[in-house]
C-alpha cells in the first residue's frame, strides 16, 4: 500500500479487518517494523483524537514521530507557477513538500474542506499535492472529502459488535450549529458500500451527499422509517453539498436529534458517532450514556485503524 | 499508587525519599519499566519547568510521551448534563476524557485555579474529572490547589542539604505584581506538615491560607521574627484565600522582599523558590545569587520527583 | 566540540566533510551514542526545515528530543541585574537558562536578529547567554548573525555536486519584499572563505555585509559580471547591514532576480538557495525547476549537517 486516502486503497476488507484484529491482540508485536523509521504528521487543522491515536499507533510500531502544526492559514503556500511572490505567501508547495518528504519515511496529512469552493475541496488539492510531490507514502488524517481512518475504525467497531452477518446500518443526519464538511459521511458511505451490510442514509431534503460516495445506498427522507430495525445508528451532521447551497447550514431542526424514542424504533441498535459530539443537538444524554452507546470503543479503534494503515505503508517501503 | 495529587498519595515519606535517591543515582536503571507505555501530558496552562522535567522523567523510564497543549480557554468542555450544546462548547467531558484515556497508560494534568470561583477551584473539578472518567492513573502537574511534584522536589532538596535531623523551615510570603494561585504554598505546607521538621509560615495579615493545608504549622505575622534561626527560607507569593478577597492582591509591599539583611537573621539558611521568580520583588539579586541559594538544584529535582511518581504509577499498572 | 555557532567550531573542514559523508551512508550507525541522551530544541522563532531536520538528526543518533516553542516575544526574560521585576518579564535568564540545562544533555537554540539594534544583534546576546549559563553544549539553529547548520549543509552539497577541485561560487543578493537578517549570507561567506574555492559576492550598492564575514571575498557590484563562469549560484536576500540603514530594505529591484538569461552567463552552474524562496522575486520558476537546481538535495543535507554536529557534541559529553 503506497497511499491511503479512500476505501479502495485498503484493498480486501476482510483481510484488512483480520490484520486489524491481529494488531489489537498485540499492539507491540511489530515494533521492529518501524525501527529507525519516522512518521511526519502535518496538521493544517487542529486535532485531538486523530493526533493522539495516530501518534500512539506509530509509536506502537516502534517509529519516531514528528508533529508539524501549521496554524490555520498562517503558513500560506503558493500553488501556481509564474506568480511574483511578493505578497504573504512565503513558500511554493513545489519546494515545501519535497523538503518535508526528505526528512521522514511516511507522511500523514490533515487538511479540511474550506467549504467556500466546492471544486477546490472535491479535487483534494492539498493531499493530492503531497502524494504527487513528497516522494513518500501519504495517508489521510482527514482530508477535504474523506476521513478514511475514521471509517476504517467505524467498520472495525461494527464488526466487533455485530450479532448477525449483514447488520442494518443507518447513517442519520443530525443538527449542529456550525457548518461542517461532508468528509465523515462521504467516507462512511464509501466504506459501508464496500461491505455487504444493509446500508441506509437518512437526512432532510437539501442535504443530499455526492452520489460518488453514496452510490447505491438507500436514501430515506423519513428518519423514523429509516431507523426501523436498524442494528447500528451512525449519527453525523454535515453541511449541504448540493448547489447552490454548498457548505451551508440549511437546518438546525432538533426534531432530527437522536433520542430514546427513535432508538426504540430500532432493533436495539448500537449508537455510534465519530466525536466530538454536541449533546442534545446530535444525540440526547440518555442515548449516548446508554449501554448501547459504543462511541468510546469506536474512538479507541482509531488507534487500531491507524496502526493497520501505517503498518502496511511501512511494509511497502 | 493509582493517583498522585497530594502528599497522602505518596505514602511513607522516608520510603519515597529513599526511592528518589536511588533514581537520582541512576536515572536509567528502570528503562524496561516504561517500555511500550505511553504518558499523555495535558496542559490547560502553559509550562516550562514542569513540561520539560516531567517529559524527561518519563523518557528516563523508557516511556513514549505525547503532549497535548490545550490553549487557555480555547477548548471548552461542557460539564453539565441536559445542556443543548449549540454554543461554543464542542465536546462534553464525558466523551473527551475517556477517549484521551484510551490512547495512553498514564495521564498528567496541569490545570490552574481560575481565582474567580473559590468553590470551583477548591473542588479541583478538572483533575478530579480526569481521575473519575479517564480509566488511567492520573497525576497532577499543578492543579488548582496543590502542586505536589514541586513539593516533593522541595522535600528531596531539603533532605539533600539539611545538616540536622529536624531543620527549621520558614515559608514566607513575598510581593508579586500579579494574582497567583495558592497551589504552591498550600502544597508545600501540606508536605512540610507530613515531616517532623519545625515549620513556620509568615505572611501579612489577610494572606491566611486554607487551614486544611496549614494544619498545626506556626503562623507568625512578623517576618523577621519568623526567620530567626531558620535553616531553610522558602519564599513564595500567593493571592488572598480568605473571603471576601479570594484571588486578590492585597499588598505588593517590598518590605517583605527577602534580602541579605533578613537572611542574616537566619541560621545561615538556604534560600529556596519554585521558580520562575521575580528578582527584587520576591528576593534580591544578591540573595538568589549567593552560595546559599539552592533554587537551581531544587528545580533540577523536579525531574527526580516526577520520575519517582511515574515509576510508581507504572508499577501499579 | 563543546559548542557550534560558527565555522571555526567545526575545525578541519575536510575531516568534517568526511564525517558527514560517512553519516549519510548509514544514518543509523551511531544509535548507541545518543541512547539516554536528550536534546532540547528551543525556538524563539518559528521553523520548518530546521525543526524537522534537526529533530530527525537527533533521533537518527538514538536521542530523545524535547521541543520548546517560545512564542515570539511572549516569554520575556530579564537580563539585567538590579531591576525590580514588577513588569511583564516573569523570569531572569540567570534562573531560566541553567534550569533548562538541567533537564537535557545538549541544547539547540534558534534566535533571529531583531534588526532594530545592530549592536545587540551582532553581540549574539541570546545564544551567548545559553553558552555561558546552561552548563551544556549549545549549537545554533540560526542565531542573529549566523546560520552555521545551513552553511555546513551548503558546503556538503557543493562537495557532492562539484566537478572541479576549486569551483567558482557566486553568492548573489536578490530582491524580497520584507527585511531579512544577514545570518545566512554572513555565515555562507564565512564558510566559503574557509574553503579554497573561488568565492564572489554580488549585491547592489548599500548591501555591503559585515567585513568580519566577507573577509577577502571579491565583491562585485555588477551581477552579470560576477556570474560569468560560475559553477554554483547561491541566491539570497538580506537587509542592509551598513549604518544608517541597518535592517532596512533598500531595493526590491527585480532586475536582480536570477533568471535563465543570467544562468546562461555561468559555467552551466548549479542553482542553490536555503529555502523558503519567493519565486519570481529571488529566482524564476524555470531556473528553480531546472535540472541544475539543487535546492532540494541542499535542504535534505540539513539533516546530515545537523547529525554531524550533534554527533560531535555527544562525543564531547
Amino acid at each position: 500500500m503506497k497511499k491511503f486516502t479512500c476505501v479502495a486503497d485498503i484493498g480486501d476488507l476482510k483481510a484488512a479487518l483480520a490484520e486489524a484484529a491481529e494488531i489489537k491482540k498485540d499492539r507491540f508485536a511489530f515494533t521492529e517494523l518501524g525501527r529507525n523509521k519516522t512518521l511526519l504528521m502535518i496538521f493544517f487543522n487542529s486535532s485531538l483524537r486523530t493526533r493522539l491515536s495516530t501518534q500512539k499507533a506509530a509509536m506502537n510500531l516502534g517509529m519516531n514521530v514528528m508533529v508539524l502544526d501549521v496554524n490555520q492559514g498562517a503558513w500560506k503556500l503558493e500553488t501556481e507557477r509564474g506568480v511574483i511572490m511578493d505578497g504573504d505567501k512565503a513558500e511554493h508547495l513545489l519546494e515545501a513538500i519535497p523538503v518535508m518528504g526528505s526528512y521522514c519515511d511516511i507522511i500523514g496529512v490533515r487538511s479540511f474542506a474550506g467549504l467556500k469552493d466546492k471544486k477546490e475541496d472535491y479535487e483534494e488539492r492539498v493531499i493530492e499535492q503531497f502524494i504527487k510531490y513528497s516522494g513518500r507514502p501519504v495517508f489521510s488524517m482527514e482530508a477535504a472529502t474523506r476521513h478514511p481512518l475514521q471509517s476504517f475504525a467505524d467498520l472495525i467497531t461494527i464488526e466487533e459488535f455485530k450479532t448477525k452477518p449483514r447488520p442494518k446500518v443507518v447513517m442519520t443526519w443530525a443538527p449542529h450549529p456550525r457548518a461542517l464538511p461532508q468528509a465523515v459521511p462521504n467516507s462512511f458511505a464509501e466504506w459501508m458500500n464496500a461491505t455487504d451490510y444493509e446500508f441506509v442514509i437518512t437526512h432532510p431534503h437539501g442535504y443530499e451527499l455526492d452520489p460518488a460516495f453514496t452510490g447505491n445506498a438507500r436514501i430515506e427522507y423519513d428518519q423514523r422509517k429509516a431507523l426501523e430495525g436498524a442494528d447500528f445508528v451512525y449519527a453525523k451532521n454535515w453541511s449541504a453539498y448540493a448547489d447552490p447551497n454548498y457548505g451551508k447550514v440549511l437546518s438546525t431542526d432538533r426534531d432530527w436529534t437522536v433520542d430514546a424514542e427513535k432508538m426504540a424504533l430500532t432493533n436495539n441498535a448500537y449508537f455510534m458517532h465519530c466525536l466530538p459530539v454536541r449533546r442534545n443537538m446530535i444525540v440526547t444524554d440518555d442515548v449516548i450514556e446508554s449501554d448501547r452507546s459504543i462511541v468510546i470503543p469506536e474512538a479507541a479503534n482509531r488507534e487500531i485503524s491507524a496502526q493497520t494503515v501505517i503498518k502496511r505503508l511501512l511494509e511497502s517501503l
